[in-house]
């Protein structure tokens, strides 16, 4: 499937829980999402509220490879938090703004369905690896011009709800909708961009396609962190999203401008 | 305003905390909800697992007259409880009995603004009083076929969560939507409906009108308790719903098809 430069923009922006945890950057961020232009879908992480809160109630958390371990206790907190208290604040801030945003979480009108997680090794319990995307049920909301808010908290189809990764369920959403839109992807995390020097935040590569990655790579100019997120956004790049964008949320305005981070292409 | 018996039929139904509380009786009223032939929003309370939550998390509630005093530290609570955990769960269950749910609060897609209750002496806290709903967006999204599940938190349009009362909601709702639906509206709670002996379940009142209501209250045979309930009632007739049933919330499906409780019309 290739991106059609003549479709309808879609932006698909994914904020991690280091702005949703600091509400003057979560502000910010959210009043450059209020003046996109154009149809937009916001996909927030969970921050450190979930895991507060599980401290709160006495509620082990276990994390494997940053993973976090989602037992049904700990199913209730994310549902509490994510898909409760974070996404309606989001909204309630983003109605203020004048954005016509609808919060909801992948259970809702089936948004996506998800199957629990099997691993040889490792019970992640109730951890959602997603299945399908409503894309229907999206396009008509965004052509009613509402701006949806997403959770990310899946459900199997069979009345059980899952905890599911924000990044995955960003890029899930972003193929899926590129069969009409032409969709920009933009994560928004704590560094500037991809840099060339991991310490020095002015060294963002502004544009890397697949070539230009290759020979950085090969060069081992990629920081190892780093290529998760790459190799990410390439397998977004084929599947037809347009551009993917990796930069600081806080500078979530000149993300959506294409005037910081890095951006990502096929070529 | 009057209801247009040739209009399609709109289901408002609101399920308390009892019910809410317990997953056995809380899935069959899911399953009643499921059989509706036609359009459908169920309004859920909150129940107890909100006191609870704040109990666990040592956040002192305050109930005057019934109605929770709400903090800001309650707020969250409720935020959380009503608008994640219960409407998540509400809506996998009915995605898994094959309805369209979509989960919402009155913030989502601005669904329902209030502004916080002023009172001469009391100080509610965040508490909202319906100022108006969103007639056009529940409109679309049931002619989607799309059953809307709401949790009863509401906003200020300038960024303010408030609790709101789960009744009121429905009732709000329910009146709102009768300009271009005929609206049955449910009220599920503990009791077989109105009776006419308090002690004796089996003295249900099938049917009520304003002129029986009268009677039986000049013969002080209405119990004080329904008289609010009553006088609810008789307000969203008057403001065009079509009919309102009372009865216990296990029942739903004799409430849905009329055979249960008490059915309350103007004429």
């Amino acid at each position: 499937m290739s991106s059609n430069t003549t479709s309808e923009l879609l932006y698909v922006i994914k904020i991690g829980g280091n702005i949703v945890d600091n509400p003057v950057l979560l502000t910010q961020c959210l009043k450059a999402f209020s003046g996109i232009k154009g149809k937009a879908i916001l996909v927030h992480g969970g921050g450190k509220l979930a895991t507060q809160l599980a401290k709160d109630l006495n509620v082990p958390q276990e994390m494997v490879e940053g993973r976090r371990i989602t037992d049904a206790e700990t199913l209730k907190i994310v549902t509490m938090v994510y898909a409760g208290l974070i996404n309606k604040n989001i909204v309630a801030q983003l109605q203020s703004l004048g954005v016509q945003a609808m919060g909801l979480s992948g259970v809702d009108a089936n948004l996506i369905k998800a199957h629990k997680r099997v691993h040889a090794s490792i019970d992640y319990g109730f951890v959602g690896d997603v299945d399908e995307v409503n894309i229907s049920m999206i396009d008509n909301l965004l052509q009613q011009n509402t701006s949806i808010v997403i959770a990310p908290i899946t459900h199997d189809g069979n009345g059980q709800l899952l905890n599911t990764n924000a990044d995955t369920i960003a890029q899930s959403i972003a193929t899926a909708m590129s069969a009409k839109y032409a969709v920009h992807l933009i994560y928004g995390f704590e560094k500037e961009g991809v840099l060339l020097d991991v310490n020095n935040p002015n060294s963002v590569i502004q544009h890397i396609n697949k070539e230009k990655y290759q020979n950085l790579k090969d060069q081992q100019l990629i920081f190892e962190g780093m290529i998760p997120k790459m190799d990410n956004a390439f397998l977004a790049l084929d599947k037809g999203v347009q551009s993917v964008m990796i930069g600081m949320a806080e500078k979530m305005n000149e993300l959506i401008n294409g005037i910081a981070g890095t951006t990502i292409t096929q070529s």
